[in-house]
């Protein structure tokens, strides 16, 4: 039976070009986690489906769950953050003892999230985490923005970082501050709308809803600023946002959220805060907690946006083309001898095909350079080296077309 | 309501640790498969269900499946071929013609199974791919036998590789095969008590056993021998071995597996083959295909045994310890000048935590180095270093510390 190729709807293929953007931005996120020493930590993707219920408010019904034929009711991912309170419960100092206090971790892997399938939105998308666990300290919330600052400083991104304190709005409702939530996307207008649709008096929306925007910055707030400028960062990456409020309900204090300096309309490129009751779920014990969580996708977007990703389509430097089928084994010989010098190639692995049918194929995947050994060079003990990008073309030893490429 | 903290039953928690050894493992393969000149590519976890079926045989049973909210039927991944050949025929020539032929593709990514769960085997778990696309030559064959080699080479494994060609067994029942297929596990015995169980005479299922084990290298599998030793590989790696079925049915020429060298009845550290009509399925056009996939988990395992994984438990280099509260500033600056030096280090957090409980802390986390800089070195603009594994410590200024970590 033939079925039809497509794409789950609402999920992505990454090919090649977009593939090796991700990695090189996960790569340098990683580094500056590892500068930091967060850890590498990976959960499964599915979880017994009680170990996700109950923790995220109205979204709850965003997630993937299903019964196995083993008969297991279980989960698919929908964050890394409710994954990270398990583990501690597991394996902290309640659990197995074998995970050292505080814990500090990052993790990088798939969330799912089963939600209306708007423009640039997928229902899988790629979730960067770093948390520490088991410190309530204003050096552990400004360590985090640090790690913030310097992830996007390694992208080349000039950002602002929002923050506010939850425990300002302690003796809010969840449903008041999901309204709050969308001061942005709607304007006051759109939120004293939702407000009073949800039930709430005009007059008493309205005064609550500038309760919170008259808020200044709380002393943990200002604590935390004066480590980051102790740290060695600029103060002016912070401002303070008396009406963020991140949409989940599981921040206890510091919140944060990170936009493009001067757009910070567009969407924001990461977030987090501190949620010091959420380990509690799983334990007998509370256990303070903080953490930052980069949006891929949005970042990758800004970043092609600013012109500052500059990754080659393709993994290979050069195509070592196969003149003719008595060629190939020259050709081979070249391939080996690239990459026993550390230059990434392929050899073209077709014996009997045009010339031009393999310069098309550089050209289409973005290698940037074709060597060629015809029965001329072969005699003369050299190669042509063509450069796609300038269209030159250069007689070299194969000595020589290793330096030239190294 | 308080949930119990455990991890899904057949599925893994890769902490820290472990977490760091796959990702060390996984590194050199991507570095191998890409100096060949491979791409990367992701797809989504999930994949309409008639994606995967048809596509397994027997095992399909062992696949995830259910249904969305939204009235998809749809599958788990199980593996990275399936996938492959999806995005071949929905993105390639037949297809949006947006992948250049041949495409040469490297995937990591996680796959599933609903197997019975046996020791060190999980229902979740990595598959890093290579495959090659839209070539049938000996070249490319031999490319992907290069390929296998260079990436145990490359971590330090002696392997052999098994091969054998799957067009010596046309005219073999799948079910036939798939009895022989279990020859090392249960021996000539096992695998003819199966055939009998299966329907097959005695006397017949043993002639044609025999027809299979006196089989002779294929004049493919000579020419690939004869490519991979003009790319300089020791022709010794290779073992033709008549009786290498390969599980999976979809192979159509050669196949392989790895063992380590010396321990051959070892469960295989990888294995693969040519493919040449699975695209097919998707597409108006048979189109070859040959790959290879490393068993990772297996592969750390040997690592392992052979003491050949040397990977750090932690991120962090060093533990800038905080002395006492007011030494805070300190420390914080002692890390940023560390850290802009690239060296990876942990400021503690809790400025009011003993010294003691900081010292345990890096030795349980496998920090190997710890910084303490009380009020007598800060009046000498000195820090103490020590080195936890050989118990030194020594006196230095800021300067040289960063010389010393670097």
């Amino acid at each position: 039976m033939r079925v039809k190729p497509q794409t789950l709807k609402g999920f992505k293929d990454y090919l090649p070009e977009e593939a090796r953007r991700r990695a090189f931005v996960v790569g340098k996120i990683v580094k500056v986690f590892e500068k930091f020493g967060f850890d590498p930590l990976e959960t499964p993707t599915l979880e017994y489906a009680e170990v996700l219920e109950g923790k995220y408010g109205e979204e709850e019904r965003l997630i993937y769950k299903f019964e196995t034929i083993g008969g297991d009711r279980v989960a698919m991912k929908y964050d890394l953050t409710v994954p990270l309170a398990r583990v501690v419960a597991q394996y902290g100092p309640r659990g197995e003892q074998v995970l050292p206090m505080p814990f500090k971790r990052y993790q990088i892997q798939s969330a799912f999230r089963g939600e209306n399938t708007q423009k640039g939105r997928y229902r899988e998308f790629l979730q960067c985490d770093a948390d520490i666990v088991g410190v309530d300290s204003a050096v552990a919330d400004a360590e985090v923005l640090a790690v913030a600052y310097e992830v996007y400083k390694s992208l080349g991104l000039e950002v602002v970082i929002k923050i506010n304190d939850r425990a300002l709005m302690v003796g809010f409702e969840p449903k008041f501050l999901a309204a709050v939530d969308k001061l942005k996307k709607v304007g006051e207008t759109g939120v004293m709308t939702e407000l009073t649709q949800k039930g709430y008096p005009f007059e008493y929306a309205k005064s609550r809803f500038e309760e919170i925007s008259s808020n200044q910055e709380s002393a943990r707030l200002k604590e935390i600023r004066a480590v980051f400028e102790k740290m060695g960062y600029p103060p002016e990456v912070f401002e303070f946002e008396s009406t963020l409020v991140r949409g989940l309900d599981y921040y206890t204090g510091l919140i944060m959220e990170v936009n493009i300096k001067n757009d910070e309309n567009s969407s924001s490129l990461g977030g987090g805060g501190r949620y010091d009751k959420m380990i509690g779920k799983f334990s007998d014990e509370e256990m303070p907690a903080v953490g930052f969580s980069v949006g891929v996708d949005r970042t990758i977007e800004a970043m092609t946006e600013a012109g500052k990703l500059d990754v080659g389509a393709s993994s290979a430097k050069v195509l070592v083309s196969v003149f003719s089928p008595e060629m190939m084994e020259k050709a081979l010989e070249v391939g080996s001898r690239l990459r026993s010098n550390s230059i990434n190639c392929e050899v073209w692995l077709e014996p009997g095909a045009k010339l031009e049918k393999q310069l098309k194929y550089a050209d289409q995947k973005g290698i940037p350079f074709v060597v060629i050994q015809g029965p001329d060079e072969v005699a003369k003990n050299e190669v042509i080296l063509k450069d796609l990008n300038n269209r030159t073309q250069e007689s070299l030893s194969v000595e020589q077309l290793v330096k030239r490429l190294k």
